[in-house]
């Protein structure tokens, strides 16, 4: 093995425990009746995901010689059965992203949706979106080609802004409203259940993040660049949130401090490789900020994104393609370019974007169409872990069924 | 330094971590009242076996030229004074491989055994079974040298199918029935804890276990290879637990979930080099299955394994051993060999369980005759945490006192 | 890239967790009414300091050809701007080594004080204390050049014996004594609120010391050994401590076990390239036993000190760097040395726990002159997390204000 191949398998460890971190951020954030439903989500998309990414993802994701469309064949490294195993760390590396994408959607659905909907979502979106997408922006697909097409520099994401967070948040826009609001949906309406779930989540992530980023770095001028620049917008992200957040009249706080490392990784994962530092610092800043605002928005435009998917991945997701069509070294148009490559980055915001919304929407309805999608009224009433899964977060709480009776606590467990 | 002795340190580090993830998966799943006392089994455990491997652990592992029988001497390596530091990456790989091994067997026990007696057996099972298993698999003894013998192929185990799992499970069943059943012991009667504990835990072993199966990888197609089936078998390990679990009526949970991917990991350790990803996926989707069933064992035949050490990893463990008889590149039975293969495997899956099973059996009736091995009843009916450890796991949580008299809960604070 | 490069690429993800890890361990060590508070400390931290080190702190850790005095340059390498990015991981690495150095002197002062007097402190202490520091231990500064000056072998502090834990200890009894004793300070009166916390924050801390011991060596050799002695050295304080906790009537727990760990580890920092690994195991046992007998200074001589950072860091940071003395390879007393080395390493002790106890007494005293440094005392009283934060660690807890009406639990959520 070669050095670099090294770090990629490194990285596709760091890559494998963003899921699970996901769970836990995701499992802190939610109401405690809901924290297994939340968690089984992004386990059960590692299960369904990297099965499907082994049969038919990996082959999807990129097209070979010849090969041309909407994605590339399933059939060619269909079970990995004639793939090189040369290859295999890369196939590794592709399957924890896939994992991580799709999970990512789940924030937007807490509460409410039954495992079965989610399981049957998730396969068929990682299926119809995720990686033809990865396709398109990875594997020789349109976006990579829409700087010849058009006479401009290459479109950048390095790690995923358009495939990983704008598509993971448009899609959770759309599933969101497909899905509907929580019955008590409104600000303030559902604090977060643990904090230092939350804590432990965040800090899965940003670890996992470095892998995230850099993992296919080969030069070490381009993995140092990528390294530092995954350090300082975050860190300017946690400024930037709690910042808005004091200004703005809340109380700083670890919900708001960790949102906003998120928020600076987010916006610094396309672009990790093509801005210097200060810029990075600055951008991570912004999408702190931006974000900090972005989150509210939904009880305005009304859809329960419940746990801010759009708010923090579409928005930081958008913020960090963009940026580079001002600031990317040489292309930037603050940094010497001409204004091509924000075209191009646009585009492919947009084109993904879109892309991903109605292609979610389309599967949410269908979905919804067989299954409901939603599990019943008195279900999310009384607890969806307990009434769909058997399963309560903790054993160890005072039981609910003491508020009906005078019974204290220790006589009740 | 070389590639892939940077692997290799890096592998140790995330192999490091699966003892404590095992701490916390252990740790969540028992009752409230157990949790300092399970978590303490495991960290105990890295630094008795810590210390023991440095001393003698790492001398006894392997075979020198020239030396033969039980295991290898303790004194050419003792505390490593001459060993040529070249090979201290391996001494520390190593390390790691003692600790998990010895604190897995703690899941067998839990609520009902003090410190001292579990820190006795720990350390002399180390000693009198996994270092010379370990040698005999990995250090040139007779599990190696099986195949020469007979004439068959050698016996295939990567990362310790037999030398961890197996030799885990097979002494967590000897303890287990040593030991004695908890009181109340009957199915449902000890739900776990903290669900996000459990998958903390879980998150943090499938992490770990890239670099446990992969860590000793030089070829970029192994390492490849070895990555992408341990990403494989515990997703097909998800899918085959839920859906087992569905099938019986069972509600899907996390613990079954994470359980699943367990399975699949224990089954493809010591296959990962050896299958093609199919076979892997086949094999996780197996394990899984087969694990589900299998945890429900022990209350019909009366043995309490309280964490299903025996379910997941001795069953997972002979799966994944055995299973390679029928599907390793080359001579499986299905895929081109004899049945000679076949045959070593098996020989050496009851070797290791038989030697394991025995040993342990003595080592625990011993340390029994010594310290009485299991706490007096009033400590385990009172909460082995207060009373043997003078802590417990929560000090926000209503307090057990408050059941005597009917005082609210904030009062009781 | 080189091996090496990615080795401290890896390392760099190493040892970013820690600073989470120990947010998790400081939170699950305070009451749950501080939690928010305690953890925001750490997260803050990789903000603030982040951010500066990009700026500044990297500029100023090292003196440059024909730089001298008190602290390299600022503007050399301000933002990064004329930085070579070859050097990049070398910054990457060095960022989070400021992140958790400043972090740990957080545990000093739980329960009592604001976001705002944390950030400022933290910040200028980072300017003032740990980057000039950082610059004399390993930049070229004065404690490097001592050997030379005074004919003895050169101070050894291989990862921040001085650098990080004498430094950060010495500052920690500065910032405890400015700000003050709480309320109620006396022995068993602050139980740590969650255990499962405080050992997810120890494993994520001895998990990211591989790196932060490890991540510069080049030779294979070297890497062993520190790898062997950065697992030798807490297994050793484990069992140090539970002993020593046991030979004075304490029973053994999980914090003490985690905590001899970590006595172990800091020992270890400054020590694992230069002593064999019978002597790392010597080490690990006396900062183990010493620090379970150290912490309870703090009740003798009158500083609140809450978590123990002097009693952990310095005095087990003193003792490594002065074993050293004694041990070291070749130029230890007892190993073939005259005495020098230990000359030196006396002076490296006393020139950095001077510099930094005195210089972060006064930023204290300048901080609490312009901001009070202490939370009022209602705020105290109440639950810092929720007067400061507007954030309470777990939502799903009994209210305390059932405490002023018998409402059993159920109905109080």
């Amino acid at each position: 093995m070669e050095a670099t191949d090294v770090w990629a398998l490194a990285s596709t460890a760091l890559v494998l425990i963003m899921t699970p971190g996901l769970a836990l951020f995701y499992g802190g954030l939610v109401r405690v009746r809901s924290v297994v439903n939340m968690m089984l989500f992004s386990v059960s998309a590692m299960g369904v995901v990297g099965v499907l990414w082994i049969l038919i993802g990996y082959s999807m994701s990129y097209f070979a010689d010849g090969e041309s469309g909407f994605a590339g064949s399933p059939f060619k490294d269909f079970g990995l059965v004639n793939t090189d195993p040369a290859s295999f760390i890369g196939v590794g590396f592709g399957a924890v992203f896939a994992m991580i994408t799709t999970a990512l959607i789940s924030g937007a659905i807490a509460d409410r949706v039954g495992l079965g909907s989610w399981v049957l979502f998730s396969g068929v979106w990682a299926t119809l979106v995720y990686f033809p997408v990865a396709a398109w922006v990875w594997g020789g697909g349109w976006i990579m080609q829409l700087g010849t097409w058009l006479g401009t520099p290459d479109v950048i994401d390095l790690a995923g802004g358009t495939a990983i967070h704008i598509n993971a948040g448009a899609a959770a826009l759309a599933l969101a409203i497909v899905v509907g609001k929580r019955r008590n949906f409104a600000p303030g309406s559902h604090k977060p259940h643990s904090i230092p779930l939350v804590t432990i989540g965040a800090a899965l992530l940003w670890f996992g993040w470095i892998g995230f980023n850099a993992g296919l770095a080969t030069e070490i001028g381009e993995a140092g660049l990528i390294l530092v620049n995954t350090l300082a917008a975050p860190a300017a992200g946690i400024i930037g949130w709690i910042i808005t957040d004091v200004a703005r009249g809340k109380k700083p706080g670890v919900v708001g401090a960790s949102s906003g490392a998120i928020a600076g990784l987010v916006a610094i994962t396309p672009a990790a490789a093509n801005l210097s530092p200060l810029w990075a610092l600055l951008l991570g800043l912004i999408a702190g900020a931006a974000c900090a605002v972005a989150i509210d928005l939904k009880y305005r435009l009304g859809y329960d994104d419940s746990l801010d998917v759009v708010g923090l991945h579409l928005v930081a997701g958008v913020i960090g393609t963009l940026y580079l069509g001002f600031f990317a070294f040489e292309d930037g148009l603050f940094t010497g370019g001409n204004g091509g490559l924000l075209l191009v980055q646009a585009i492919s915001v947009v084109g993904v974007a879109t892309y991903s919304f109605v292609v979610s929407m389309i599967i949410a309805r269908v979905v919804k169409a067989l299954t409901g999608l939603r599990v019943p009224r008195e279900v999310e009433e009384a607890g969806i872990d307990t009434f769909a899964h058997g399963e309560e977060a903790y054993d160890y709480l005072p039981d609910a069924s003491a508020a009906r009776q005078p019974v204290p606590v220790g006589g009740a467990r």
